[in-house]
């Protein structure tokens, strides 16, 4: 068989090619995603450090310079790059703004540096350097004349001026003020440019650092019987701020479909005063932007951001794009759903299996470009409203160009929006939908549980090249993930998968109150459900239980809230222990003032004692001397020297010291004192 | 401060983007070299196993398709990838002509094959599937429209057919030959292309699998009083052949400049009867495309490329693209020097170094189009005479765009030319000639002695990700090169050096007859020059000295023709030796039935023994059943089983093993019998 439509993007050059006169080489310019097909992601004030390979033929110098700027800037901004060896140059520049910001690399053979390294070992071995003079005026002269720089055309004379001597001449020769005009007008002629223009998405500090907390606002009703609303929402924020959360996420809030609605725990047929599932979206009152009556108005919502926003909490909506059949898009827009041969519109399968209360829409439908620019709108919608955060419902389900095009439109006019990607799947399919633009995303933690797992996944995402662009934000658990290990672990398991997410993550989530009262019935042996799901039921909960974790949870978020260690991932480091039971990791900001230890027991059934193995030099502390590990749980202080230490934890007292790593700083008079 | 001049490739795109309705997906096709900038390498005959990332949202099958052509090919061959697991797919091509080859990866969203590993499970459910019978017909119905094909529009009418019944339309639409039809024709437009389109450089086998010598012509002469020429090159022909050598390498062969002649052992004022270096090319009776007058005529050079041939040996020519200031070239183009302020011409330099010999060529001349046109036409010169193989003197000295062009242009009219970068520079300048172009490469082989030396350098050319461009060229020895290593160890030494060039690497080569009759006086202590150098003066050589290697030579030489183990590099495999003085290595042949196992003793003063610990399963071995280790120097058999086995070597008697791996294959009547 024959393509006929693929095209090559290898036309004929000129012979010899334009430019077979630049001599200068750029390669492997980093970071860059799947080259330059995706942006790299950083937080506002974030330095980007960028290396190249750049070279040339023989021995002359070259000059590399990083440029970059804003999106929507003119001009480019250039910064030189240093020398690391082994022709790597390296430097960096700051993202000062939100949004788009791009960067390229480009470097030339520097002719005027080869003279000048090269006039100093002539004028070393006593060789006459009058022509060497000539040569290098001329040179200044071109610049001169290319930059019209009087200074520079200054330069060229004192360097041809026989009469001042070969002294005078030499020293000017080696001006440094001289030597950075030169390099600051290089030949644009021989200027080589790597071939790509590579791309950041600056996000808020929120898209790195944030404390998520998920509920239902049905069931925040303080009256048992009444279905909850967004003033009883408004009412719990206090509890919320109180834990330290600083992202209250709401699950779909839009009138609930009749037709099919799904009944307690997920049976498939409702009782009439039954509430259905939130993400069975659309009914006569509207869809998808439109409020569920009984959670109040428009108005309601705009008051519980606000009051969310002076509490320095996000309120986020879930976006899940899929239609009840009572939606008003099915009877507007049938185009945009598959139909069958008999006329019905096509459900939500996966054969056998039905789910008659979904319809999906038809992304092939010839209606597509409609269809997006509807989705987008939705997204607008709740933008208008106030709300800048958002979770993406099952994003793999709808086309990869989809989002990557509507998250490209949103954040072009709000590059503070946060989206954050519910995608419980393979791992490229997770992968591809961080590089396409979402914010943060959903990973395996949840199944992450032992020793070597932990290890090995962190060290992947922490290390590995995906942390350019896949941002993990940690839940213990969701209203759809009862993972097995907290049905059967109790508090300590609780407490443990806690203290793992808010240390590891820089960002992390629960759903509560189910979190912090430890809710761990399955709705069958062997299931990840909740059974009486909040999915299918409004429920009660009674948050002052006296054994609830809320302190232990708002415990946590202060420390990571007072330790800028907590608040980013790439200085993850793993420590050996000498007893498997116990993980050892560390953090530190990145002026290594403020280091984290965590030691964990992961036997939640029993006290685990063992010797740490500390990688001092991570921690930034000098193995002559002692340091003190201030355990931020417990307030216990120990006196620490050296990598080898030991630790003994029990988890009826706590699963894990969080230690800051106090160096000792010596004072006058031999007085000790830890930073 | 800003570049104007640097373009962004992020124009705005249609919004949303032509195709947003595609929707399976591409990522990491491998091999690609710098983003598909630069071609991988293959020669004739060989497989290119291209694997890549291919998925879609959603739970539909996908179909991936690797896509290859000749360059000069009009339509494109198809083969379906096979999934690995992962989203990870796979097959292969075998190029089978030379020259350039093209490949590349769609995929799309395989409607018919979901439908079809559906309808499975929906029968299994007892479903009614007479809607599903229906959307069936319809997607053939659709193909066969697109593809105007009566036997698509034949299924869809079984498809179609109540009155057949419900088993006759499902053995329809489980029919393999209609799964075919429907996988050969998708909807074009909505089948994705991965955006680049990668190429395949196809050589010819001797440029994997090649054994160079090196010689001087003028030494070759059986009179030590006179000139050597090209017909004593001829005479030597057999004794070239008698080694097992095919390539044979010739240091320029053209007119050598008189103005400051080098003489013996690169003295600066040669005496009259001194013949100067080869490398001072250029002199009153010609240049780049004229022969020494001494060596004889054109015509002689024709009759001994012929005579070679016969012999299966190519004639390499020197390529060395600079100049002896009395090179017709600088009075006829002064414009593609560099003009000093004084008048002169500029000589190469290494301050304070000075090589008044040598002039270069100014690359960055305005007239640098006619100089590109006249170099290649050296080349093209060259090549009408009926050479082939070039091994080309410091190309990291000129432009890396200028050789990108050269042998691009040659080797699209001459597929079967070799050119051999002569660099030994940082790894950076060589890896890019080599991406360039450059067929074979110099190495640091000569400087890698100890064990883990061998072992990381080996390991990063032969699995890294260098090995799809950097084919290398082992050399213990050159005109440049002594090492400090042949220096010191004697026999022994050049005798393990020469069995490490030859079985670590498919092509390898010798300067000669200084090789096989161990030359090792250097001029000075701690240089690496030879002592009475031939670059600056003849030599007549003892070729039948006792205790000459050259049956060493033709012996590991003769091995290498008859194991494909020994041809290629990739299957090269390092396998633990309790003793740090023994190296032990294996390769196999692409179908594992010829392996060769090479144990070496690097302690070139004393016996050394050891217990092997070998990968069986890389050298195709069952742990249960005995094998032989055939040694194909000495003709010992060693019978051994499992992976554990005992060598000694003693260097007075060899350096190494080179063992046959003999699978023992069962007969009948219980018979062994060794393959």
């Amino acid at each position: 068989m024959t393509v006929k439509s693929l095209d090559t993007d290898r036309a004929a050059p000129p012979s010899p090619p334009d430019g077979g006169h630049v001599r200068a080489v750029i390669e492997n310019v980093t970071p860059q995603v799947d080259c330059g097909r995706h942006p790299i992601k950083r937080v506002l004030g974030e330095r980007v450090h960028v290396e190249a390979d750049v070279f040339t033929d023989g021995h002359d110098s070259v000059a590399a310079q990083l440029v970059f700027r804003r999106g929507d800037e003119e001009g480019w901004h250039g910064v030189f790059m240093q020398p690391l060896g082994n022709d790597r140059w390296r430097t960096s520049f700051t993202v000062t703004a939100l949004g788009c910001w791009l960067y390229c690399v480009r470097a030339w053979v520097d002719h005027f540096d080869t003279w000048r390294r090269d006039l100093v070992k002539r004028r070393a071995a006593g060789q006459d350097l009058g022509v060497e003079f000539q040569r290098g005026a001329e040179m200044v002269e071109a610049a001169a004349q290319r930059a019209r720089s009087d200074p520079l055309a200054h330069w060229a004379a004192r360097l041809r001026d026989e009469s001042a001597g070969a002294e005078a001449r030499y020293r000017a020769a080696e001006d440094e003020s001289l030597h950075a005009l030169m390099r600051a007008h290089p030949d644009p002629g021989l200027v080589a440019h790597f071939p790509r223009t590579l791309a950041v998405t600056v996000d808020r500090v929120r898209a790195r650092f944030s404390s998520w907390y998920e509920l239902f606002p049905r069931s925040t009703s303080p009256d048992p019987l009444r279905h909850g609303s967004f003033r009883d929402c408004e009412a719990r924020l206090p509890y919320v701020a109180s834990m330290g959360f600083d992202v209250l996420y709401l699950p779909p809030i839009h009138p609930i479909g009749l037709a099919h609605r799904k009944g307690r725990n997920n049976s498939v047929q409702a009782q009439p005063d039954e509430p259905g599932s939130p993400w069975a979206i659309g009914a006569a009152e509207g869809g998808h932007k439109s409020v569920h009556p009984l959670l109040g108005s428009l108005e309601d919502l705009r008051r519980l951001v606000e009051s969310a926003r002076a509490l320095d909490i996000d309120i986020a909506l879930d976006i899940a794009f899929q239609c009840s059949p009572d939606h008003p898009y099915v009877a507007q827009h049938p185009e945009w759903f598959q139909m069958r041969p008999d006329g019905t519109i096509q459900y939500a399968e996966n054969p056998p299996k039905k789910y008659q209360d979904i319809y999906p829409f038809d992304f092939e439908s010839p209606e597509w470009r409609a269809l997006w620019h509807e989705l987008r709108s939705v997204v607008e919608f709740w933008i208008a409203e106030g709300v800048r955060v958002f979770r993406v419902d099952n994003p793999h389900t709808k086309p990869f160009a989809f989002w990557e095009w509507l998250i490209g439109e949103v954040k072009a006019a709000h590059p503070d929006t946060i989206f954050l990607s519910e995608a419980f799947t393979r791992p490229k399919v997770m992968h591809r939908l961080a590089k396409l633009g979402f914010t943060q995303s959903y990973t395996y933690f949840a199944w992450r549980n032992t020793r070597q797992e932990l290890i090995d996944y962190f060290t992947e995402l922490t290390r590995g090249d995906a942390r350019e662009y896949f941002r993990p934000c940690l839940w213990p658990n969701t209203p759809d993930i009862l993972t097995e290990y907290l049905q059967y672990t109790g508090r300590p398991g609780f407490m443990l998968r806690a203290v793992l997410a808010a240390t590891l993550g820089a960002s992390w989530g629960v759903y509560g109150p189910a979190f912090e009262l430890m809710e761990h019935a399955p709705r069958e042996p062997g299931s990840e459900e909740y059974l009486d799901s909040e999915k299918y039921q409004q429920r009660h909960w009674d948050l002052d239980r006296a054994d609830s974790l809320k302190a232990y949870l708002a415990l946590l978020n202060r420390v990571r809230r007072e330790n800028p260690a907590l608040q980013s991932d790439w200085s993850l480091r793993f420590h050996p222990v000498d007893n498997e039971a116990l993980l050892c990791y560390s953090k530190c900001s990145e002026d290594r003032e403020n280091c984290v230890l965590i030691v964990a027991n992961l036997d939640v059934h029993h006290a685990q004692s063992g010797w740490l193995e500390l990688d001092l030099d991570a921690l930034g502390v000098e193995p002559a001397r002692a340091f003190q590990a201030h355990d931020l749980l417990s307030g216990a202080r120990f006196l620490w020297q050296g990598s080898r230490n030991y630790v003994a934890l029990d988890p009826t007292q706590g699963p894990a010291h969080v230690l800051r790593v106090r160096r000792r700083v010596r004072r006058e008079h031999d007085f000790d004192y830890f930073l």
